[in-house]
């Protein structure tokens, strides 16, 4: 008996992690893997491009943790420059862009994710780059190279602040163009009005509740301004900014069963709902909240490498459940860390919770220590039972990875009370005595007791 | 009816923390609140001596988070430089060094702790000192100011290690003598070596496996070298780092029962369980481990602080209970972060559990990120259940509190699976795609699966 075949598209955190796992438990003489990439690279940090721009990083090939030759030791066929065209859902197969027709026993689709782009004229003018592959981060170096002065922005979620950052370090004039009226809409208002001046501050120009209406390019095709409402921004690079949806121009095509966020249906082992010899996983994929069980889209590594290691699990022959996600995130803008977790008021308030809020400020150490430095946390807890829904982190060095304590809490089920009580270490460099996440739990389950 | 009277028995942490919060809860014409200290100060930060010395902190008053003035303004009455002398329990009397007798109808006993002292000649010589009170902390600052050169270290704990790294860093000659074989036994030896190592390439002379014999000294008794079975190592400053026992004379020459640690022993409202109106807290007090149930002492700050508040909540007529510890720790030597939290492999050991250990090696932050340094974790789970037990890290910067997260899963009772799959935040700065702590999870709970 032949080897079975497991097809999979997109060879970035999902795709790969998906055939390494299936790999790692069925051998070659059992499945036979391949992976279609449509880009050059597989298994790259899309994450690490706003690092690559600002010259944190240098070297572009540190940002791919594995090449096609990695995974071929590994018996993974991998072909990049290979676009899958169409799936044939009833025949089982999938037509590359060179007309090849290949049959899959079973089909992963990681397709990635679609940055999202503001219906506006002008957007397909020269100097206007995405941040979603590594050739995006190659033009965008470019541009800077090759004396791009002034940068607008478009959004104000986690690509689009560093990119902000980043561009600012490396001397050019930003401005961060919104229509949101703050940026970084995961979080609180209150939250996003702390990030909003603290850019400010930095010397970031931040214009918010403007609705981008137009790209203005010069006579050669070439962007000269952002325009809005409000007023005009010049500026020779425009960055997009606006966040990422789900890739699925193939799946919808192809029949796959799209969930409500838009992202192809999968149940809690990657399989999609419409074609149990299709799974899908990572930015493509619709999951659910850890707390709520509503359907979620978040377009994040971490999960996609959960995901596509679920995926590989199950058709490797084990069982495996993706556990959900809390939305948990994490940036920084200069020294400024920033990070939630959970809900936010906005997201406890449409799945019906009564909650309560309670924010802090505190120090990221020992008051008297050097480079104790400001932290706002903020937490939302149910009113009946005191757990804990959701945290939000803004503040120095130190800050941000405190949003970790709070994830595991919450991903725990704990009250406010019982995590206010338990042991976290303390030693001046660090903390205060009580660290600002257990203040602010203190705080919460002192309104809990009236 | 005139008010009732508390009488707590010493300044710090717990004593303080006790008073406080029975005053936010019963106004002084209901309760009347006296504190009496032996020292000059009170509420100072006995963790923050060794960065005073190594003039990370220069200003000694930093290191006091509040006045006696402060906690009058509260209407707690606060006598410095009054020594408790006797406690009579039967008549609910203290008598104080000047001879005076205070009545009780409440006492807290936060005696704090004793700084361990080896049984050997010489210890009372010129030149050698505890780190204990702000005196200490004073002593060894003029002791560098007027030319100490050469140090050695009597201990491997927390403080003995900190105390090595800030005069290290002060440019004297450090030797750190040990009777145990590794520096860190609250550690386990395989991540206790990779501490003592680390210092070493320092150029902190690790001396371990020599009891201390002597302190040798010169014809003025002045100390002049502390001598062991392998060797003599010539000094002009000795620094107890020994740890801390719990300080308890008082509360045993009265006839309050302590428990099998030596501590006075209380429930878990901080009760002494030999007299009902009288509690103790802090480094003098008994208390129970979070997962054994079993008696310990931990001298910390932070439970300090917390029993006392439980105390003071007791007092004022609210209910609370303390919790319990874990025994998370945290430090740092140079740029090396150490931490640790729940039960080491001896202390799995000890409690009869059945349980595995899993060490993994990764990094701070995304390998291509600047500052992408080396972490080790290690985490001790239940075979049988797969529930976390233990967690030690030591690394680079930003690997310390990451400690927090294992504490908080520990806490929570999350087994190595549950916690693999939670949903930490990941952003190339801060992390790799996955944290090193879920990534020791995720290893763990390969291994229960078989």
């Amino acid at each position: 008996m032949s080897a079975e075949r497991l097809l999979v598209i997109g060879g970035d955190a999902a795709g790969m992690s998906a055939a390494a796992q299936a790999r790692r438990l069925r051998p070659a003489g059992d499945l036979a893997i391949t992976v279609l990439e449509q880009g050059p690279d597989v298994s790259f940090s899309a994450c690490g491009i706003p690092y690559w721009v600002g010259d944190v990083v240098s070297d572009r090939d540190a940002l791919i943790a594995r090449t096609p030759g990695q995974f071929a030791a590994q018996d993974i066929g991998v072909r990049t420059g290979t676009r899958a065209e169409a799936i044939d859902l009833d025949a089982g197969t999938v037509t590359t862009g060179a007309g090849e027709v290949l049959g899959y026993d079973a089909l992963v689709v990681a397709t990635g994710g679609r940055p999202l782009r503001p219906p506006v004229p002008g957007l397909d003018a020269g100097g206007v780059h995405g941040v979603h592959r590594l050739a995006d981060g190659a033009d965008i170096r470019a541009a800077v190279a090759a004396g791009a002065r002034r940068a607008v922005v478009l959004g104000g979620g986690y690509i689009g602040l560093e990119m902000a950052d980043v561009l600012h370090a490396r001397g050019l004039q930003v401005t961060v163009v919104l229509a949101d009226p703050l940026p970084m809409t995961q979080l609180d208002p209150d939250m996003g009005e702390r990030v909003c001046k603290a850019m400010g501050d930095m010397g970031i120009e931040m214009q918010t509740d403007q609705p981008v209406r137009e790209i203005e390019t010069d006579a050669d095709g070439v962007v000269r301004a952002v325009r809005t409402d409000a007023g005009s921004y010049p500026c020779d690079l425009v960055v997009l900014g606006l966040g990422m949806g789900p890739e699925v121009a193939l799946a919808e095509a192809a029949g796959l069963q799209l969930g409500v966020t838009g992202a192809v249906d999968v149940d809690r082992t990657q399989r999609s709902r419409s074609h149990p010899e299709v799974f899908a996983a990572g930015d493509c994929a619709q999951t659910h909240h850890r707390l709520t069980g509503e359907a979620a889209h978040i377009a994040l590594g971490t999960h996609a490498n959960k995901q596509g290691r679920v995926a590989g699990s199950v058709i490797g022959g084990r069982a495996a459940r993706f556990a959900g996600v809390l939305g948990t995130a994490l940036t920084k803008v200069g020294e400024l860390e920033i990070a939630r977790t959970g809900l936010s008021t906005a997201e406890a308030e449409r799945a019906g919770y009564e909650f309560r809020t309670e924010t802090i400020e505190g120090t990221t150490r020992a008051g008297y220590y050097p480079g104790a430095d400001p932290i706002a946390v903020k937490l939302v807890s149910d009113v009946g039972s005191g757990q804990l829904l959701g945290g939000q982190i803004v503040g120095g060095p130190g800050s941000g990875k405190r949003i970790d304590v709070l994830a595991t809490a919450i991903w725990a089920g704990m009250t406010a009370e019982e995590f206010a009580g338990s042991d976290l270490s303390y030693a001046p460099p660090f903390s205060p005595t009580y660290d600002p996440v257990i203040v602010a739990a203190r705080v919460a389950s002192r309104v809990e007791q009236g």
